[in-house]
């Protein structure tokens, strides 16, 4: 069998007999890029329904669709794992999300703090870097991307049931640990370049879902301390166990 | 007392009173871009002296000289860790080494494997990545960038006290974890896009020095690897523990 050299995410359902149209810019992927041919296969993942194999039905330069065979694999959804996060620039805001999808996070969560006053996002791009990042990885899951909100509502309204892992800069040094499970939702909080202010740590001091963790005695970018937090979570709590 | 704006490695030996002499991209940098004038601090920093307090003593477009006060932090050397990586795409090879200086890697070895074939580095322009990132993330010691080699040649040559933590991503999935220590000398290995030959495999496999260690269910870009790698070794190993 033909291995396939493509892997694409597609919104529509995903089984076996069903017909996926392709988008335009799908279309321009796949035949003019890519150069399929009827017959040639892809991997198709939509975030629900795991992996499958699909060939091409119908190809044009604009249009086609392609034929779900068999799943490849099952869906393999992360833990329930927040990412928040306070984008400065775009090139490393744009790293955090493609590295959150990678390393299994559930939900990306973009925020303003007192010391970041970024107005707006790019939320349709920033979602396009998760499925890029499950396209490349060999997810079968897509984590969403929220809207950007500000720090302090979100922690005025915190559930009451999810632990928020907090990654304090001024904790470099300290030999603070990931703390024993109390639950299975959880968030990882990575503190924007220039800090929390004084009102934002004891906003967070105050919540006892919180827990603070040191990222070693280096002060490490946003988004190299977004890469180790996980990877601290993933391996005391989450699918790396 | 006033705050330094600007951290800067420098190549000269640092103490106190020692006058350090800028070169012409450093002044333009310190007084073009920064617009420092006489008196105004600076961090200075050079891998080996720790961190000193120095204030513009001479300052011209395309010259200038600092004289040394005190210094602000002694040297705080990382683990003798090395990281060993095939380097493949421009940009992800430049973010490796600025995450591996951020990480606390002493050592950065850029090799050649089987199914990478870049035939070469530009070791100058790395090494400036890994001093660019030292001075950003507050480090005092900046890891050496060798000189690109082929894989097979350096394992031939692998010294007896040093342990390989092999991040295979065959690996994937399984629920290997890193060993307990066998003495403090360390290298991580990252596999490359493309995974690593079976030659490859079964060196790195003959080696009683050899941890293979899973970085996890998803399969994760070179870059990602190398900080989640970096991220285990120090938190079990390190100088996180």
């Amino acid at each position: 069998m033909k291995q396939a050299k493509v892997r694409l995410y597609v919104e529509q359902a995903l089984g076996a007999g069903q017909s996926v149209p392709l988008e335009r810019d799908q279309a321009h992927y796949l035949f003019g890029v890519m150069r399929l041919a009827l017959g040639d296969p892809v991997l198709l993942f939509n975030g629900r329904d795991g992996e499958w194999r699909a060939v091409v039905a119908e190809a044009g330069k604009r249009a086609g669709s392609l034929a779900c065979e068999a799943q490849t694999r099952p869906l393999q959804p992360p833990p329930d794992l927040w990412l928040i996060f306070a984008p400065i620039k775009k090139a490393r805001t744009d790293f955090i999300v493609e590295k959150a999808a990678e390393m299994g996070a559930a939900r990306i969560l973009p925020v303003q703090t007192d010391f970041t006053n970024s107005e707006r996002i790019r939320q349709d791009r920033l979602q396009a870097h998760a499925v890029e990042a499950a396209e490349q990885c060999g997810g079968t899951f897509v984590p969403e991307v929220a809207g950007l909100q500000r720090l302090d509502r979100l922690l005025a309204d915190w559930p009451d049931d999810r632990q928020l892992m907090f990654c304090d800069e001024a904790e470099a040094g300290s030999a603070r640990r990931l703390g024993a499970a109390s639950g299975d939702k959880w968030a990882i909080l990575i503190g924007p370049e220039g800090g929390f202010s004084e009102a934002e740590r004891a906003r967070l001091a105050a919540h006892p879902q919180t827990h603070v963790v040191s990222l070693g005695p280096r002060i490490l970018r946003a988004d190299t301390a977004a890469v180790a937090a996980m990877t601290l979570w993933q391996q005391a709590l989450g699918d790396w166990a």
